[in-house]
């Protein structure tokens, strides 16, 4: 009997357990006295900093190796317990992930709580020495999680190429992050371009590790050979990664009754050039596209107008137009999971039971 | 016929090589027009960032390997060029941990060239761009080492041993890091504290991959067992790597016919927490140990302040006392190697030319 729930319950005291061990110092040497109390600031930083995910990402992975190894599906056995851990190891790159984007950003506030370098500003009372620790938690959680995933590979098959595929996820990510800061830079000039451009981020920054990575590792551990599940994992997991990043965009600008942790608007407000906004750009009247361009280009936005750009984005269609966006790559994402031809055990039940672990991303009315 | 000559003829470019694919995007998806030129800006750099280390690392590793595997040594050997890629990878690593160093310390400059985020700060026109994408480079190479280290073990004797050592290896330096920034915090009060604390941080922030772990890899590579692997290359690296830590910031201090690319003194202008100053405050009377503290509490220290330090620490014996420790470190080392007990390659010829290897590291009056 393994339910996300119960998977749940277990991931998160493991990624503490784990987080914990990896951002200590190695037994081999031990930590001067006088040292010791950053130390600690640090790894309880690390802790803190890890919790609070929806770990959404570790239960795209988990439920899509139980939908693809049903057939020999056991809660207790060591694949089980090792793909906990993967998933885990998911997570901690998350967090890694999360710690530099918040010092790029300089965002004070990131699940409610202090920013990782924001806190550790704070505890040392130094800023210059506080930021700098930020930044090496986030370079010491990158490093623990891919320990984390080395150790679960040696118990799945394909181990190696489960290692790589983290690895190549991880560059994904940093090479998105490094595309994200080209965007801020791309003229407002040309929307197409830059439509172009923020769906080439997504798929770098978002869907490389929220949706087809969790679907590789699934795919890889329950024995598909690597080249075809690669392929696989690309067919359902980059629209399904698209299609959850454009609807969590939308929801910033409509509002949603789950609560995304944001104020509406708030991409908005940060002047963040969105697929909506170059949808926007491509269907204004010269004087709606004058007003935009003034607006974001300018160094702040007001409440008005944030109010105003919301209204100019339905006024314009953008709105309609992310709902299509979404809705057909959710279909496409939909229509690789039953054009999967793999093994035996993901059958009818097996595909109905991925398609479910696929929809946590995209909120009903917008499938 | 290999000698360091060769290895470095070839190290070079093929450093250039390695790094150049490995920040680039994955060929699964290609990169948006409008967000190529950012992406080759930071390839670019990640290569000229690359260029200018005299791969100390490297050929240690290279030259033990070469002494542990004499009796069945072939350049052309697939092991060989593995090892070549493994060296690559501690250099790639270093400069990873070189280019978040210098964001840390708001550095301008490294090896005589802008540092990489200052160097994309200009070329982007942008200073929070810049340093954002400084950041991401520095996580890049990070990433990148690994995946050259996982490459390179696969056709390696303990490929898994080897890449859990890499990650260990990054996971020290991280730590030292921290640490480092955690004797910035220490008092002057406690000398004997402020010591420990310094020779502490040399432990994770440089004897780990200048020393331990280029050894580590060889024997591994070799064949060693890896719990012997590992207690034989703390044996002999870490008494080296302390040294060359040492005498690095003794020669700051009192300059050096070898050019380390430093000004005189640059450490004393910085204020670093230096186990020199340590020794100088340990031993000097009430009036001199309140001249250094005064000194190097406040925030800048000028050209006749850093004359004066150099004076009291001469004075003070801190400088004998610095010569004592590297000769007795060096000393240590080349115990623990006339002591090595690994197989039958490793002859006194080896083993003298083990030593060669570790000599680079410790300028031959300071031995």
């Amino acid at each position: 009997m393994c339910t996300t729930m119960n998977d749940l319950t277990i991931i998160e005291p493991r990624i503490c357990e784990l987080v914990r061990e990896l951002t200590d110092a190695p037994a081999t040497g031990g930590v001067a006295d006088a040292l010791r109390p950053v130390m600690s600031e640090v790894i309880d930083q690390a802790v803190a900093s890890s919790q609070g995910g929806k770990r959404l990402r570790a239960l795209l992975s988990l439920d899509a190796f139980d939908a693809l190894t049903a057939s020999h599906h056991d809660t207790g056995s060591s694949a089980h317990t090792a793909m906990l851990d993967l998933a885990c190891a998911i997570e901690v790159f998350q967090t890694a992930a999360l710690v530099h984007d918040d010092i790029i950003d300089e965002s004070d506030l990131r699940r409610g709580k202090p920013s990782a370098h924001r806190a550790l500003e704070h505890t040392v009372h130094n800023a210059s020495i506080g930021r700098g620790l930020g930044l090496m938690l986030g370079d010491i959680l990158a490093t623990a999680c891919i320990e984390i995933a080395r150790r679960a590979a040696r118990h799945l098959n394909n181990g190696d190429a489960i290692i790589e595929s983290f690895l190549t996820m991880q560059r994904e990510v940093e090479i998105g992050q490094v595309l994200d800061l080209g965007v801020e830079m791309t003229p407002l000039s040309d929307p197409q371009a830059l439509a172009a451009a923020s769906l080439n981020v997504f798929r770098w920054k978002t869907a490389s590790y929220t949706t087809i990575a969790p679907l590789l590792f699934a795919l890889l551990a329950a024995g598909v050979e690597p080249a075809k599940a690669q392929q696989q994992a690309l067919a359902v997991g980059e629209p399904l990664g698209l299609a959850f990043q454009l609807a969590d965009d939308l929801l910033d600008v409509i509002g949603s009754s789950r609560n995304t942790g944001k104020p509406v608007g708030g991409d908005i407000r940060e002047g963040k050039r969105t697929v909506l906004l170059a949808d926007a750009l491509s269907a204004a009247d010269a004087s709606d596209q004058q007003e935009l361009r003034d607006m974001f280009e300018a160094a702040h936005r007001d409440e008005q107008q944030v109010k105003r750009a919301i209204e100019l984005f339905g006024k314009t269609g953008a709105i309609d137009r992310s709902r299509e966006r979404i809705s057909t790559l959710w279909k496409q994402s939909q229509t690789a999971i039953t054009d999967l031809e793999l093994n035996e055990s993901l059958d009818e039940s097996g595909k109905r039971r991925l398609t479910e672990a696929c929809a946590r991303f995209i909120p009903i009315d917008l499938r």
